[in-house]
């Protein structure tokens, strides 16, 4: 029996997120779920695929990842399951697992299109709880992928921005704000750390935020602290509070790290 | 082992929930307990008994259904214990149970008397954790309703706006606003689609909000599109935004649908 | 295999506590994890401290209880593995375990050190996944104590305010203040119901409050109803609405409750 792990936009006020476990144990009694997160902003795909490609890897092998944000319900855009070598996900082909599957060596990619497994009668406005939470049930039970729908061999790609390398200098822009207010860029912050003979300063807006700390409390009460965060990525951080709200800074915004003028350690 | 499932408003800040779940280990230690909601807002018995009301019916057979929104906690309001045909409902006897329990067929309804079944002490301010949770717990592993407490025969009920039907048009209002900002009627959907050769005009508050349509992005971005939603009843949503901010709809507020003038598809 | 309970300020927007999940099921596939709260103030180690020791006891013995308030991490503050004689505490030493070490008896206190336990790589900003996580799930699998790192004697404690006792009086101020906005104060309410033969009166800011209620129907609706919480301690909540809201309470406010002049009952 594998774990299915949930990913939505559906928030934890109403009934949806509770109905979705309702179906995946009335189909797999003894399943695992567990929550990645409910609180992506309704409709934000994007946003979606960083928390899901954040989480999965630290997952068990065979985990059935189900992610569900998902505006165009109803519409007729198509409804994917997806093997890897590790793992299982499942949601809608609009993106929203684009990101992880872009790490992933995928095995093959189906279409749900074999209503035996959904819910019925099906809803319009509610696949979660009518297509994808009952076929990530069966997954659970071991249903084998081929029987849920066609082969297909694409899936629809979101387009990440790319940070731009210059000689001395990396710029890329904050694509994630989270619950504490930090920012996180699209700028590997492993290869700042591995090139530790170099003073990076990190800079946004004009304005220069220092140089990459080793943790928040480096740094005065609320001042910034660029680190290299949990995902790997270059973040900014304030100690003590959120960088969003004290330094104004939101998802698209420019974010650059240079060399400082002769400044090797 | 039964599922056992909550609906609160506790919120998720505070630790009433996880308490709950303590207790309930405690007695039945291999319990599954899945969360339906706890951010009803406060006090708000109708839209707990609404969330549950939704949801209860996807879960397992003999899932115990344990529902706690209850400002009148410690007053000597009864409490009571339900059993089903199909499952068993645990509660303050406020109305929170009473539209779930509407759609069942009630084999008995008991008074939570016995006390050998609740934490002590007992609080005055928190029976979800000193009565709620245990003898849902206690349910769960088998011991038999009947034990709890004397039989009776009624439980309080909420009064539900009932839609009113004209010649060609149904007068309702909204009673849930859910977290996408969709505004659910009384209006039952299902019988607008069944009625399909007609086209049905949606109008709140004299303005009108267009047909029914089969999904969110059948309408231009951020207009207004009214559905027959998960619940079955007819929704005033918004494709891409929240149709309650947009619109200005609350609870409470009347909905029209109406044949279309001379519209017969 | 024992239940595992978090308390963090991680707030579920995010993947941060799905990620936790992930890595306890990696290493103990059949672990029980509850969730205490992720709703903990942002870096607020005495809420943090406040919630864990209200909850803690109402759960299985054996129980390892998971709290990260952590703003100080990748600092080099110690992290802390503590056995008493009915439950395990994982977390950084900052305090966030104190409230409830305080009330058990210690068996056994060991700085985590022992990298054999972390997840790898190690990050510098998410401690809960790579060292309190997969320590957890170690423990729940029976791994010893011991083999965490270095025994110590001592651990981080917050200093909590103490009511001062008067002559027919006791001054305290509110220390937490919950969901619905009842206002928690760190007065035994205990003790002011076992002297019940005496009406106390409660103040705020000189305004008074009225007397000890048994619970918050016994007042009209949106008047303050003094009540015996369901931690035992002394709560100023409302009927019907928001202590905190109504009456502008916040934390660190003093409370004095007295003896009614002449009121003997």
């Amino acid at each position: 029996m594998n774990i299915i792990s949930l990913t939505t936009d559906f928030g934890v006020a109403d009934w949806f997120v509770g109905t979705m476990k309702g179906v995946i144990l009335r189909i797999a009694s003894r399943a695992t779920i567990v929550d990645i997160s409910h609180g992506i902003a309704s409709g934000d795909i994007r946003a979606g695929a960083f928390a899901l490609a954040a989480a999965y890897r630290y997952f068990p092998r065979n985990t059935i990842h189900v992610a569900v944000v998902d505006p165009g319900v109803g519409s007729g855009r198509p409804a994917i399951a997806v093997k890897t070598a590790d793992y299982f996900f499942v949601g809608p082909d609009n993106g929203i697992l684009s990101l992880a599957l872009s790490r992933e060596k995928i095995k093959t990619i189906r279409h749900l299109e074999n209503d035996s497994f959904f819910n019925r009668p099906l809803s319009h406005t509610f696949h979660g709880r009518d297509i994808f939470a009952p076929v990530a049930a069966h997954l659970s039970r071991g249903v084998s992928i081929q029987k849920l729908g066609p082969r297909v061999n694409e899936y629809v790609r979101l387009n990440w921005p790319v940070p731009k390398r210059g000689p001395g200098k990396i710029t890329g822009e904050i694509i994630y704000i989270d619950h504490f207010g930090n920012a996180i860029t699209n700028i590997d912050g492993q290869s700042l750390v591995t090139e530790s003979r170099t003073v990076w300063d990190v800079l946004t807006r004009r304005k220069c935020f220092g140089t990459l700390q080793n943790h928040y409390e480096a740094v005065p009460l609320h001042s910034p602290a660029a680190v290299v965060g949990s995902t790997g990525l270059l973040e900014i951080a304030a100690n003590g509070g959120s960088a969003a709200a004290l330094f104004g800074l939101k998802i698209g915004d420019s974010v650059t790290v240079r060399v400082r003028d002769g400044a090797k350690l």
